[in-house]
C-alpha cells in the first residue's frame, strides 16, 4: 500500500432539515470538498457513498450516490453505495483509500449522508432499529437507547464510573459543538441540565443521546504524486481498519472487541501507538460509549473511562481531545455522513483550520465510527489515524 | 492487477418463497460456494454483499451481509453491503476483484441475496421503482415497464424489430430455464403465448418481463497461488468493469452508453473480443433488453438485434449462447442475487458442469448486469469477462 492523502473536505451544517433532501445535502458536501481540493469534478476517479438508511426514510434505497454526485458534476466513473450501518460513512472511506493506496485509482471521493428528520418519527426509529438483527435484538425491543442503557448500567457497577463522570461526556461535547458552525446544536450544558434531563432508558437520559438529524460529508482522498501535481499537501491518512463482531458469549458488555482489533491493527499500520493521539473523533452515540472507547482505544486502562473523563484528559488541553466537534451528541448523527464528518473535523484539525475549536499542536489524528451493536455478531468498527 | 481466479460458486433456487428470509437464502448460498471451494468459512478474508431492496422489502436495511455471512460461519472479517441498483451483486463481485487483484487479499467472497415477494405487492412495486430516480422519473410515472415499453417501441420504429422476434428471446430463455433446477420457471413456452400474454405496458406484455422472485448466489475468488494451495484450478476472471450513466440529451433511447463503455474496457482487459465469447449471461429484464445487448456488446451490428435472434445466432448451437440459466426472463431476478448468479452459471458453463443446458465447447464467458435505467444518469453496467 501507497501513502493517500486527504486532500479537500466539504460538509454540510448538521441538524433537522425537512425541506431539504440526502441528495441535496450530499451534492453539496460533494462539491465543496471538489472545490476545497482546487480539482475538477472529473478528477475523481471512483466514488463511494455512504449511507445507511435511504430505503426506509425516504423510499430511494437505491442509486442515491449516483443521484447526489451528478448534482455536483461527478458521473460516468465506478459509483456505489456502501452500507455497514453507523460506520456506511467511514466503510466509504475505507474502500475509497483502498483504491487508491493499491495503485489503482490516483483520485477517489467518499461523500456520506443521510436524513433521518421526517414527518413521522416512528419512521426514523424504525430505520435506526434496521442497524440491529431485527429478528434476534429487534423481537426483544432491545432497541440502541435500551442496549446502551444496559452497558451504562454495568459500567457502572463494575467500575464505580458515577452519573457524574458520564454527564461530563455531554458537557465537554456540547461545549465543543457551540464553537462549531455545522453543528446541531449550539448551546452549551450544565452536569445538573444533563442529569436532570429526561429519562430514556434507565439510567439512560435524552442529553446522553446523540439526536436525530440531517447532513452531509465528502473528502477527496488521492495519491501523493497527485496531490504533488495540484500543489497540495493534504494530510496523510495513515491508517484505515475495519472490524466485525466475532464475539461468543456475554461475558463483557463494557468492552468492544471490534474497537479492540481496529485499534491494535491501525496503531500497527500507522507504528503509532494511543500516547501519539492528540485528537479524536469517536464514536459518542451515548455518553457512555465516549467513556469505553477511551479504554478500548488505550487511552486509559479498562474501567478508568469515567475518571479519565472527569480529569479533563480528554477536554481541551488535555492528552488528547476528544471530539473537538462536538461529536454524535451535539454536532449530530446523520449516520451514513458521520464517518465522513469525523475526517472532515480531523482534516481542519491537522491542519490548523478548526478555528475557536482548534486543538493547538495537534499533529496525529484517530477517528472511530462503530456499525451496530458493537456486542453482536453484526457490529462493526472502522478507525482512520491521519497525520499532518 | 494479477489474475483472480473463481474457485467456488453456491446459488440457491430462485423463486417464491414466502417463508424464507434474504438472510436464510444468502447463508445457504454462502455455505455452498465455501463447500464448492473446498475451504474453511475462516479462510475468508473480505466479503461483499450485494442487496439493493432490503430496507423497503423487509425493513432490516442494515448489516444483512453480516447476517447471512454469520450463519455461514464467516465472520470477523470487514463485510460491506454494496448497493447499486439491479447491479448490486455485480458490483460486490467488482469489488471482491478489486481487493484480490490488487494484492491486498488472498481470498474474497461476493454473496447477493434479494427478497422481493411479500404479502404487499405495493411494497415489491415501491422496492423495484427506487432503482429509478424517483424525483424525476418516478414522479413522472416512469416505472421500468414503463421505460422498456418506450424502448422497446422505439427499436421496433428504427430498425423494424418484430413482436416476433422479442418473442422469441423469451421462448429461448425459458427453453433454457426449463433445464435448470435452479430456474423460477421450468415451463417453455411458444411464441404464441408470449404475444398474447395479457398487456403490462404497451407493446409489453407480461411474458416479455422478468417475475419477481426470491432467492441468492456467491461466489469465492481467489489469488492463483491460493488456489494452487488448496488444489483448485478455477475459471479466470479475465476482466470486470463498471461505469456509470453519463449521457446528455434524449437522442437514443435503443442502446446504452454504459454497457458500450463497460464492454470496451472489458474486452481491452481481457485481451478479447465479442467474437471471442462463447456464452453470455446478459440483463434480459425484459425481452427487448436482451436485443439491445447483443448490438450493445458487439455481438451484431446497431439494429441487427432481432434478425440475430430469429436466425438462432444467440441459441444452442449459435455463435454465441445467451443466457443459457435462463436469463432474468425464466430463472429470476432477486436483485441482488442476479449479478453473481450469473457468474454462477458462466462458472459452471466452463467448467462443463451444466448438464443439460451445457453449452458444447464453452472457454470463454461473458456477463453483463445493469442496475437503474441504463439512459439516466443513475444506470450502470457492470461486465465481467470469465475465461476456462
Amino acid at each position: 500500500m501507497r501513502d493517500v492523502y486527504v486532500i479537500g473536505a466539504g460538509m454540510t451544517h448538521f441538524g433537522k432539515f425537512p425541506e431539504v433532501s440526502a441528495i441535496e445535502h450530499g451534492a453539496k458536501a460533494a462539491w465543496e470538498a471538489v472545490k476545497d481540493a482546487n480539482i475538477n469534478p472529473s478528477d475523481i476517479q471512483v466514488a463511494y457513498c455512504g449511507n445507511a438508511m435511504g430505503g426506509i426514510m425516504t423510499g430511494q434505497e437505491c442509486c442515491i450516490g449516483q443521484l447526489m454526485l451528478r448534482d455536483a458534476g461527478i458521473r460516468g466513473i465506478p459509483i456505489m453505495r456502501i452500507e455497514n450501518a453507523c460506520a456506511s460513512g467511514s466503510s466509504a472511506l475505507h474502500e475509497a483509500w483502498l483504491m487508491v493506496g493499491s495503485g489503482i485509482y490516483e483520485v477517489a471521493m467518499a461523500v456520506g449522508a443521510e436524513k433521518l428528520t421526517s414527518d413521522d418519527p416512528v419512521r426514523s426509529l424504525s430505520a435506526l432499529a434496521a442497524a440491529t438483527d431485527l429478528e434476534a435484538e429487534g423481537s426483544m425491543g432491545a432497541t440502541f437507547p435500551g442496549i446502551y442503557a444496559m452497558v451504562m448500567s454495568k459500567h457502572m457497577e463494575l467500575y464505580g464510573t458515577t452519573r457524574e463522570q458520564l454527564a461530563r461526556v455531554a458537557v465537554k461535547n456540547y461545549k465543543h459543538g457551540s464553537l462549531n458552525p455545522r453543528s446541531q446544536y449550539r448551546k452549551q450544558l450544565t452536569i445538573e441540565e444533563v442529569i436532570s434531563s429526561r429519562i430514556i432508558s434507565y439510567p439512560l437520559r435524552r442529553l446522553d443521546c446523540c439526536p436525530i438529524g440531517d447532513g452531509a460529508a465528502a473528502v477527496v482522498v488521492a495519491s501523493g504524486d497527485f496531490a504533488k501535481s495540484r500543489d497540495r499537501e493534504g494530510v496523510l491518512l495513515a491508517a484505515s481498519a475495519l472490524t466485525t463482531g466475532m464475539r461468543d458469549g456475554l461475558d463483557d458488555i463494557t468492552s468492544s472487541d471490534t474497537t479492540a482489533r481496529a485499534a491494535r491493527q491501525a496503531y500497527e499500520m500507522a507504528g503509532l501507538g494511543p500516547e501519539d493521539i492528540d485528537v479524536a473523533e469517536v464514536h459518542d452515540c451515548f455518553t457512555v460509549a465516549e467513556i469505553i472507547h477511551y479504554e478500548d482505544l488505550g487511552f486509559c486502562p479498562k474501567g478508568e473511562g469515567g475518571r479519565f473523563m472527569e480529569e479533563g484528559r480528554s477536554s481541551m488541553g488535555g492528552a488528547v481531545v476528544v471530539n473537538p466537534s462536538g461529536g454524535l451528541l451535539a454536532k449530530g448523527h446523520p449516520v451514513g455522513a458521520t464517518g465522513i464528518a469525523q475526517i472532515c473535523e480531523l482534516y481542519w484539525q491537522l491542519q490548523g483550520d478548526a478555528a475557536q475549536r482548534q486543538v493547538e499542536g495537534a499533529k496525529v489524528g484517530l477517528s472511530l465510527c462503530q456499525g451496530g451493536f458493537f456486542y453482536g455478531d453484526c457490529g462493526s468498527a472502522v478507525i482512520h489515524i491521519l497525520k499532518k
